[in-house]
């Protein structure tokens, strides 16, 4: 095909230019501030009527769009749940995207439905589901994967004129998406009980949830879900899965368990114990854009039953028959909430077959070996205090002085972490957890070391000291 | 970085390959049945403890997965809504995927918001919304679009008690995803009213939806909210869209329009006169993955009144303000259901670069007229019917027989699509329309000729000889 030439040739070009533009962001300041011309060039080019050289296009969204961006895989990059993904994936969205499959059916995608189901099947099992009666499929993020799996949950459970008084339990720590997703599906959002985690480990009360259930049944309220979180973006937390799964069975309630960040640890053989019981969860999330190392728009959802699935998202009966009849296989638009969709899990196949689980385990040990390498660092520095411990390769401290108030301690950690941005050596943020400012570390980039957390420690010293 | 020499140099070679692989797929037949050995290859490698060679995993998935889903962008692949992917808007997912920027809110992406903005506000303005008062955002389709807008109007025009009460009109030819996002939002699926459509036009009977909204209005029910299409997916109609907008002025509806296929229309500079009056809506849908050429994963969705996204999405009040206090610029996080989402329309900011508006217009004008060649070709051989007139580049018509009764003309027309089908000549498919068995093409492939349609029109009709 001619008219494609100049365009492979652009995309040759581009890849080539990738190892310098990996080396610059490596080796440059981790955070940089937007340059307001970026943003003019862009005004000034509007949307042109006639088409413009494709080069041209190509290095005004290198220069001015892409080039820009906090380059969230950077091994220095610290903050929100980093980016890193592995490269292997981004072959995947380039062979991916080339062949453009329309993958909500079997009718046009057999094959990539077929290796995204290989995946699912395989975590599917080490959540401990049944791969005879367990469904799921890849969605665009953790956002889609809770709602998805949310509204099956009142679907099992609420009649449609009871939704206003359906109630829903998370902790002060679920992470955000969870209480948007009950509001999409019509549940009220005061009914979306926040139930205390515990000040030392972030873990959600189990005893103050069953409390809160107890009086919402009292009130006339209709307790129907509680959601679980293995891995909470804060601290890295896992709540007391075995313990909420009883509380769940006890009052009947969907138990869904977000995994978003967290579940991948499940991979890991030394430490997959750590979220023992989640095979007692009626649904489970778990994001690939995170700590499987995708490209950003992969996650999953997995719910225990399927047929809940289909009954909340199947529009044609008459297809339902033929997906059961095979009882293994099912066309994603009829488990889900999108009709037409891209191929996303090609990417985690080819990724998993790339690594391999070894590898993989390895990985996700590391990362939560460097968070506990890091406590121990802390630990031996009487002008920090440990917030929160290494919990799956996150932990949250700060900088303290008998001298300051809770306000100047806010405001001098803040100071702290803006002028470590600054500086370019590391890109972290704050978050506030018992009411205090504390700077968050996510260690989970491959190539971080203990060396080089050490060093950043000593940075963030430095910096504390010059700027109490 | 040396571990990614390997990748890089595989993506290449992939590149190179793609030149094969695009000439295969365009000589060879439209549709192929999937070879069961690629499933059991599938089966047999599992999920590996130890990674295997990136050449293999590579050679597997073009020679096991990608390779052998259907061509959607193939010139003769005249089913559903084709998949004519632009190949620059491949290249933008190259880059974009290579530097994997976290789009959801400006800290870590505002370049690429930016990029995305200008092509929103363009679109908007095409719309007739005001880029003063408009929200809106890049999402993964036309069901993610419908459900954005659909949550908003929900929350514009009833109270939290009320959602079993609410009753919404679609028309019998609405896209499935506007009932499923319905019911996602908590709307019972039997309040959603099939309003009839016309049996010639397929379009919605604007008298009948008067009479169901004061039917239910007089039964208690709560009408809220209104949807028109711009190209159904069916017979590419388009809505009475000033008829349905005065409607909803009168009884205080949501007026939505899905323009996932036929908003495109409004870049034509011949055409778009046909969707005049869609600046009444208070929402729109408008997928790039279906006529702006763009890749799977890209859509979006606008509001009039940019408020109504920050009461249904916003979780965080202290954003509002900021977003608010700028005036046009928002984290997508605070208007729409993700959180961490790719930065999806910086391909098709490269496209609409590359191509310019003006030849934009030209391609999409062509695909319509494309389908009115072929109307007229179907209006001259007498023994086929047309049954909707070319529309937005859709045509429906089947073949017809005086000898034949109504059941076996439908097993007839679809032995005609299965025959050319299996041929590989074309890939299409049936369609129900007024209780027939119908075939429907839709001629939106910019390579495709009405030479090429006249060519396939022959032999449909020499195979509905023979197959008679």
């Amino acid at each position: 095909m001619k008219r494609y030439e100049t365009i492979h040739e652009q995309a040759k070009q581009f890849i080539d230019r990738l190892e310098t533009i990996d080396r610059e962001r490596v080796n440059g300041p981790v955070i940089q501030p937007v340059d307001e011309r970026s943003l003019a060039r862009m005004d000034a080019l509007g949307i042109p009527t006639d088409g413009r050289a494709l080069e041209d296009v190509v290095n005004d969204t290198i220069d001015h769009i892409l080039g820009p961006t906090v380059p969230a895989n950077h091994p220095h990059f610290f903050g929100f749940i980093p980016g890193p993904a592995e490269r292997v994936a981004w072959l995947g969205d380039v062979m991916t995207n080339a062949y453009n499959p329309h993958a909500g059916g079997f009718t046009m995608a057999e094959t990539a439905l077929h290796a995204e189901q290989i995946v699912l099947d395989f975590l599917a099992e080490t959540i401990g589901y049944s791969t005879d009666t367990y469904g799921g499929l890849f969605v665009s993020g953790g956002s889609m994967a809770n709602l998805t799996a949310l509204v099956a949950a009142r679907d099992a459970k609420l009649e449609e004129d009871a939704l206003h008084r359906g109630t829903a339990y998370v902790s002060d720590q679920t992470h955000s998406s969870v209480a948007k997703a009950f509001k999409i599906a019509g549940i009220p959002t005061r009914n979306v009980r926040r139930v205390p985690s515990d000040p030392d480990t972030f873990a959600l009360d189990v005893d103050a949830l069953e409390q809160m259930i107890q009086r919402d049944a009292n009130d006339g309220f209709r307790p129907f879900a509680v959601v679980g979180t293995v891995g909470t973006t804060n601290t890295g937390t896992i709540d007391p899965i075995e313990s909420i799964a009883r509380v769940a069975e006890t009052y009947d309630l969907w138990f869904h368990i977000d995994g978003a960040y967290g579940g991948t640890v499940l991979l890991s053989e030394p430490y997959r114990h750590l979220a023992r019981g989640v095979d007692r969860s009626d649904s489970f999330s778990w994001d690939g854009h995170k700590w499987l190392y995708q490209t950003y728009g992969s996650a999953m959802v997995f719910v225990k039953d399927r047929t809940h699935l289909f009954n909340s998202y199947e529009t044609k009966p008459e297809y339902l028959r033929d997906v059961e009849s095979t009882g293994d296989k099912w066309n994603t638009w009829d488990v889900g909430i999108e009709m037409t969709r891209p191929a996303r899990g090609v990417k985690l196949w080819m990724t998993l077959q790339a690594l391999g689980t070894k590898t993989l385990s390895k990985r996700i040990t590391t990362a939560i070996t460097n968070a506990e390498a890091l406590e121990r660092m802390i630990d031996d520095l009487p002008m920090i205090e440990r917030i929160s411990p290494a919990s799956l390769g996150i932990i949250n401290f700060r900088f303290i002085d008998d001298a300051l108030d809770e306000r100047a301690l806010d405001a001098w950690n803040e100071r702290i972490v803006q002028t470590i941005n600054d500086r370019g050596d590391a890109g972290l943020y704050t978050t506030m957890l018992n009411g205090k400012r504390v700077i968050r570390l996510a260690t989970i980039h491959p190539d971080v070391t203990p060396e080089e957390l050490g060093t950043i420690l000593r940075t963030l010293t430095r910096i504390a000291e010059q700027t109490k």
